[in-house]
């Protein structure tokens, strides 16, 4: 079995791990932050950890009605002319914390002694050392290029910093169930999907609300470990042009998780429907080509995650992919 | 000849024309904007005005350092959670001003008493309504589905706006010498660039620093005027990963105006060769497959969308595209 199997396959224990050991820290500093709440948050990461900032955009702004903006790193690296972050968190997620691009926004954060957060793997990496908090992920190695459990424990990280800053104890005691309703989706079956998607050569892949990101997430997946051009976009934003690609040859994958964000990507899989488009969407329907184990919505995405991994994994291996380190891509990607 | 070639062509006389009848008020705005300067930036925009929005974090970014969201309407429409703005400069970017989640973030942002500008062609739209302040595109009409024009036209009011806030004199008369550069750069040849593209059918683009937003503007435009799938992304975001997918039968785009993000678009063209990709490469050098006239890299946005531009509607017309009106696409989009 691959490593990339046993790591998707760890998740569920990571996830819990992870709320074990980190809460008491994430509660501490979420203290400190409600009394002097931050005017918005700047998030810099890169890969995987970029589409958790995007789900950290939708937690952070609906459940703590923080405003998000994700980086631009070239402005602290090649510019030299870092934004002014007054009032801002600052918050750097990347396994490795070795990314040279990460950590300037971070440490140009810290220089302007704005509150810092870095959540990583590494406790001992230059971003984590930039830093004045640090989430450890705490995941053990991860040897597998594509990043499953520690994109999962980033989330996780996030959900919980989220639930810390809005200071709800329903929210908590949802996400002391998630890792139970992790494990319950690893035992859903992909292979209807996977039948489906053999012979796909590039598709989009639509989410919104708390799972744009995991449309981000899949299609990410999806590229680097099968080598399918899969092109990420929230239902509007595919309704803004990007719908001329859909026909016959350029099919759809659909998540659909349960909430306010269900409806619109609804219709974007009729309208590719009407255009020729094959669809396959992941729901919480037992029918569904990817059903969902049913979670709370901001929570949803540390279960929908799971079918695109799991697919991108088997869609892999049938085209003779060597999944652990695909297509000669390296674990640690340094930019700048 | 189509309305989307005439409009094209039209983009020069609609810079100047902007440029004259928008700077008084713009100059007005920034210098109350002056007085108290906004925290962060917000921006609200769908399609080609989303690529203006990346724009738009980069040199508010740049030179005014003002961090810049790009908002997540889902939480304004769907979700009624809309982040809390306090010292935020909102800006909703719409030719039309009618898509309902673009008024939706302009409308809660001065429910919450925060600066709002909406730039539009129609200051009598429901956005231009809801906001403080209006900058008229003035574009007139544009007939064809694909934006053109009031691309241009929004870019300018951004760097027009990025002037002001920055007070600097320079600047604004390079702003002024961009229409004449703009027009240059409509007399370079596409037809190499063309030839090579003919076949295409999937591939990436790729920018950053100020021509971030000019990738994504290109690929926009190719996938609505031609069916190709073209996918945009920063250098280190493809590197991420990404990269995977590039090989023989997926090429590369890129666009290397002089400045600063130029050796790592090269460096990613390299890369791409090496995989095997064939690569396409805009730049200010007269033997380049798409030759660039040469601009202050801040405003290179302006004249590094007209070849992304015009290569798009001769491989459409090659392809026997009606590209006034391509795949069924309608003009005025009204997502939530």
């Amino acid at each position: 079995v691959s490593r990339l199997r046993e790591e998707i396959a760890e998740q569920p224990a990571v996830l819990q791990r992870l709320l074990a050991e980190q809460t008491p820290a994430i509660e501490a500093l979420a203290g400190g932050l409600r009394d002097q709440p931050p005017r918005f948050a700047l998030i810099a990461a890169r890969g995987s950890s970029d589409n958790v900032a995007r789900y950290a955009q939708h937690v952070l702004g609906h459940l703590c009605r923080i405003p998000v903006a994700l980086a631009a790193p070239s402005l602290h690296t090649l510019y030299g002319t870092p934004p002014r972050l007054d009032g801002a968190l600052v918050i750097g997620i990347s396994q490795s914390g070795a990314s040279p691009d990460v950590t300037t926004v971070v440490a140009d954060a810290a220089a302007q002694a704005q509150v810092t957060i870095a959540i990583t793997n590494d406790r001992d990496s230059p971003m984590a050392r930039a830093a004045r908090h640090v989430i450890e992920l705490g995941t053990g190695e991860e040897r597998s290029v594509a990043a499953t459990m520690t994109y999962t424990a980033s989330l996780g990280a996030v959900a919980a910093l989220a639930a810390a800053l809005a200071g709800a104890q329903h929210l908590r005691d949802e996400l002391d169930r998630a890792p139970e309703a992790v494990a319950a989706q690893l035992e859903q079956p992909v292979d209807r999907a996977a039948e489906r998607a053999a012979r796909w050569e590039r598709c989009a892949v639509i989410g919104r609300g708390a799972n744009y990101g995991t449309a981000f997430e899949a299609a990410l997946k999806i590229k680097e470990l099968t080598g399918i051009a899969a092109e990420p976009y929230s239902p509007p934003d595919l309704m803004h042009g990007p719908v001329a690609v859909l026909g016959p040859g350029h099919p759809l994958l659909a998540f659909a998780a349960a909430g306010p964000a269900a409806a619109g990507v609804d219709e974007a899989v009729e309208e590719a429907r009407r255009r020729g488009a094959e669809a396959i969407v992941a729901a919480p329907d037992t029918a569904a080509h990817l059903p969902l184990v049913p979670m709370p919505e901001w929570l949803s995405p540390l279960g929908a995650v799971i079918p695109a991994q799991l697919l991108a994994a088997e869609l892999a291996e049938r085209r003779g992919v060597e999944v652990d380190r695909p297509f000669g891509l390296t674990k640690v990607t340094r930019t700048t």
